[in-house]
């Protein structure tokens, strides 16, 4: 049985999504694996659609594993969600055909960022809004938002050069939503690249901010260096909001 | 000067609204008053339009309170903001008449109580949810809720005789409001009698569960016995919606 999960998770204690040996139990995936071998008393690794970093929260992370045994499907969601902890959810959980994978089947991903524009973050949502003091100028946030929509070659928004990897992307749409004082920037493409999304809205909001050009964008492009982009911006902001099939 | 504050606060690390003698800090009336004596160098008590218990939540509570120096306004609110920790935040502060008194004009209030009816909370707003496992007829909470509107003694619908105080209360409205696997009770009154609107809910909750007959809130009002009703029903998922003047 191959068996597909919908996550909602509060990203805040935790060091990201993916396992880390010996850190299992402050990884999304490490508890989740240790709560699905309990129930079903047997050995199971899940594959997530892809990672986020730590404090990176998720209301549409989707991952999948497969089991031997044929379990009721019904009730094993009720009973994960007893025994996980109470910032990690199991949304959704069903049957899929055995060839799904949750990564490769994955055909784009959608983030949300957070940003609160008043001097302090809303009480009952602060863990997951960064706060930018900055007085911004939301014409000209929303003009180079638009500058980085298309199919580029990313590298200069990542962390690091991964070898090998393509690194040409395409961002479908970057949508600025106000909400009062806030500001939701919500990316749809087809991937991202490590910090990519962190390193955009760096940019963005130092170009808002009128601390660095418009032009920037298109010189992260030209020039592929990372040195020109702005600041990797908090983790906290960022939201895994869905996974497109 | 009287200012006035409109405040929201996440309640579920502090005991509550009022001061406590040597444990200031735990409260958010000795929060606000140290940081506003800090600010404005003079010792400034405040009021309060209410308690509120430890664990329940306010994104409405207003409070005043005077200063004989002439202070700017404008920026009071921020400077508030940046001291205040990250789970009390000043919403709105002004300049008001003099004898405007947050308890005494208080006209009435609004309370929400948040139930998740699913077998677990929402990880991004878990904290401010009763989790409610059990099997509700919706229709008969509805009813049971009708039964409380009006003006009527409550009580049997208190935690304690408070010996002079007036009983009586009229409950103007209670809104049942269903999103999805969420129930809202909102709750609009003249005001509220120590824990009253916890043990409605507690006794709503055992009504619609099939655990109390429809018949206990009539009981109740007229014996004017605390035995009948429900339990106190747990306080975080409880919040000081709005207090109209």
């Amino acid at each position: 049985m191959n068996i597909k999960l919908i996550i909602a998770y509060e990203g805040t204690k935790y060091q990201g999504w993916q396992r880390l040996k010996g850190k299992e139990d402050q990884t999304i995936q490490g508890i989740l694996e240790q709560v699905l071998s309990d129930l079903l008393e047997e050995t199971i690794t899940i594959i997530g659609s892809g990672r986020t970093d730590a404090c990176v929260h998720a209301c549409g992370q989707v991952a999948n594993f497969h089991t031997k045994k044929e379990i009721e499907i019904a009730s094993l969601r009720a009973r994960m969600n007893q025994r996980l902890p109470a910032d990690i959810q199991v949304i959704e959980l069903q049957k899929v055909e055995d060839s799904f994978h949750s990564r490769f089947d994955a055909k784009s991903k959608i983030y949300e960022y957070h940003i609160e524009t008043d001097e302090k973050a809303d009480v009952f949502t602060r863990t997951m809004v960064y706060v930018c003091q900055e007085s911004l100028d939301r014409g000209l946030l929303r003009e180079a938002a638009k500058l980085l929509e298309g199919t580029h070659d990313f590298v200069g928004f990542s962390s690091k050069m991964v070898d090998g990897r393509n690194t040409i992307k395409t961002i479908y749409q970057i949508e600025v939503i106000e909400q009062g004082s806030k500001l939701i920037l919500r990316f749809h493409g087809d991937g991202f690249l490590y910090h990519m999304i962190r390193i955009m809205v760096g940019t963005l909001l130092e170009i808002a901010a009128g601390k660095k050009p418009l032009s920037t964008i298109s010189e992260v492009f030209r020039t592929k260096n990372r040195q020109y982009a702005g600041k990797t911006i908090g983790a906290n902001g960022l939201k895994l909001y869905k996974i497109v099939y």
